[in-house]
């Protein structure tokens, strides 16, 4: 099992098999010894999952000392029952460990509109304290996948701290304001405050650029805590270095997207905005024309141009000033690039990471998104997810 | 050879192949006898096709003569080079009809970013008035079409009057204020402001509402002549006809969606206004992970819920006022029915129409939408289009 060169000071962790739905690790807790600094973002979903409110409550006054999350069952259209078994989930953790339920944040993630089996996690939560240790952040990392194929995370130092972060998610994925799964811990002495804007700055220019299928997940949780132990740290290099793992979690994510077998990374640069830039790069990067033709290596750039014209709504567009490349080979500059090799376009295509690279010729803002391929496979895993 | 039962007045036609990509057909023109009230309306993405703003121009004044149409190569992203060929087709048609260029609406179908080849154009254009028949309509609904795998068409008596309309569109259909193309003859005396009102009313009520993959065509045209020649209809009557045509053609098309399995009807009532509706239905019948369940009859309801509340940007959702059925079997209202048994779920998903039904609780407007499952089929004619 992969592991994590180091761990940030004062992290505890178990994660178990509870039973929710096989026999796989479905049920994790990370506490900090001390009670720590904290910030979070959920998802924009409506249909939001019962963990969502509870969060949500628990985070807002900036501080908490524990994650509890389970995976193969989101707990999500389940009414008022959905509410109170989570906040039962919570009050039980909170008994085993010393800490106040307010203080933990919990998170759920699988199949929408099941209830969760209460018998179950009440005879798994009895105890399981001293399953708690030290340094296995990476069992946790595998206990919040579902349909994942495998564990995303990653650790960094920054001077004396250490920030590790995990995630999952690779279906449902496009992000409103918030994200998948992340969870991030640093031993660093952060305010409140400050971490949200880190956290807010991060997600933004990470998984909030991130799309698999345009589903939004109605789970969507990025939290991170920051227990101070190892002191202050350089805060502009605190915040470069989330920003950069966020980014690395989030393309972890897209090419584990499910079925997928390419990253796809776009770029559009001379907007007249970056609101512009990223929509036009997430119609491109979510278009199901695009994604398939980047399966199959088809070199059919015209459905570039057909997913960026078709922001018509909100956007100015001026074909005639459009470059349109796939790496270093441009195929359309105003109109087609004569004496393109379509050969070389289906070779490049077979690479596993695609970068598409459009320039609107309008203005000088730019965003980068990433995604992935459309298959066979992604069809298999969704025409079948619960039967 | 499927046929049409009935044909209007004064209307003549023919089809053929010109060798754009391969030899099926590839090339048509309708034409009136004598000029005609118009009516179109135009796809609005921004990368259009080098034939709408001809179009556009040519149906200004309410009057047409002509349809012209090729399929294989949709003259996209080609610069000021396709505006000229296109011009060019139209004038050679004119010469050899005797018809104004301004009379002539032309469309082009099929792949983005190559130049229609010329030389086989001006060759095959070259006496082809000759070939001018009526009564064979139903050659023009297999001419226009790419990757579909049958004609849609459908004719109809307004009293003394006859209606019939034809379509083409099984991928790259999200229509946004138009559709994929779509052509309606009739001999019924009507004024042009009269003929554009009712072809709007028909097509927010059918193609608008139709999506394959959210993808919107580069080419979308739908266009309506009326020659008279058949003197006035009873124009209620001729308006539920338009309108109950252009729905049967949708749900064709929809039906007939690349790789499509099963037509997705989505009725979304209770709504605050018929747009929220509209973007809510919109949401489901579009979301993959519906459309992959469907395809796989899993019956994983808690899809409908997350693409309910996907649309958390306009919408003010309450998921305790939220209904949602499958055909008569309603799985959840306010929250999880109880006892309902997946297994006659999974079962009507076999069906090859599947209804699902929305209610939202929050008012008393309703609209209706069509799409289609996504298959293994869909990704592999996607992946291999132009290869």
């Amino acid at each position: 099992m992969q592991t994590l060169p180091f761990h940030p000071r004062g992290f505890r962790s178990c994660a178990k098999n509870v039973g929710i739905r096989d026999e796989s690790l479905d049920f994790t807790v990370i506490a900090s010894d001390v009670p720590a600094s904290a910030a979070a973002m959920f998802t924009q979903n409506r249909f939001c999952g019962a963990a969502i409110p509870v969060g949500r409550e628990h985070v807002a006054n900036g501080r908490l000392q524990a994650f509890v999350i389970n995976s193969k069952n989101a707990n999500v259209a389940t009414g008022e029952q959905g509410i109170r078994n989570i906040r039962e989930v919570v009050r039980l953790v909170g008994e085993e460990l010393g800490i106040a339920p307010e203080d933990i944040l919990p998170s759920s993630t699988g199949v929408i509109g099941w209830q969760l089996p209460m018998e179950k996690l009440r005879a798994s939560i009895r105890g399981f304290s001293a399953e708690m240790q030290p340094g296995c952040l990476h069992v946790s990392a595998r206990a919040i996948m579902t349909t994942d194929t495998r564990p995303k995370m990653r650790a960094r130092k920054i001077g004396n701290a250490v920030l590790v972060g995990i995630a999952k998610g690779v279906g449902m994925i496009e992000p409103n304001m918030a994200t998948m799964l992340s969870y991030f811990m640093t031993d660093a002495r952060i305010e409140p405050d400050q971490l949200q804007a880190c956290l807010k700055e991060a997600v933004d220019l990470s998984f909030n650029m991130l799309s698999v299928d345009t589903d939004t997940s109605t789970s969507d949780t990025v939290a991170i805590m920051a227990n101070g132990l190892a002191g202050d740290v350089n805060m502009i290099e605190f915040r470069q270095a989330l920003c950069k793992m966020a980014v690395e979690l989030t393309k972890d994510l897209a090419s584990d997207g499910e079925g997928a077998t390419k990253l796809i990374e776009v770029t559009v640069d001379e907007a007249s905005s970056f609101g512009q830039a990223k929509r036009i790069a997430k119609s491109i990067v979510n278009s199901p024309l695009v994604k398939t033709a980047v399966f199959g290596a088809d070199p059919n750039w015209g459905r570039i141009a057909m997913a960026i014209g078709k922001c018509s709504e909100q956007e100015e567009i001026d074909p005639e000033k459009v470059t349109i490349a796939f790496g270093d080979i441009v195929v359309y500059r105003g109109e087609p690039v004569e004496h393109v090799s379509l050969d070389q376009l289906k070779s490049y295509l077979h690479h596993s990471e695609i970068e598409i690279h459009v320039s609107l010729g309008l203005g000088h803002e730019q965003a980068t998104v990433w995604g992935c391929d459309l298959t066979y496979e992604y069809v298999r895993i969704n025409g079948e997810y619960t039967s």
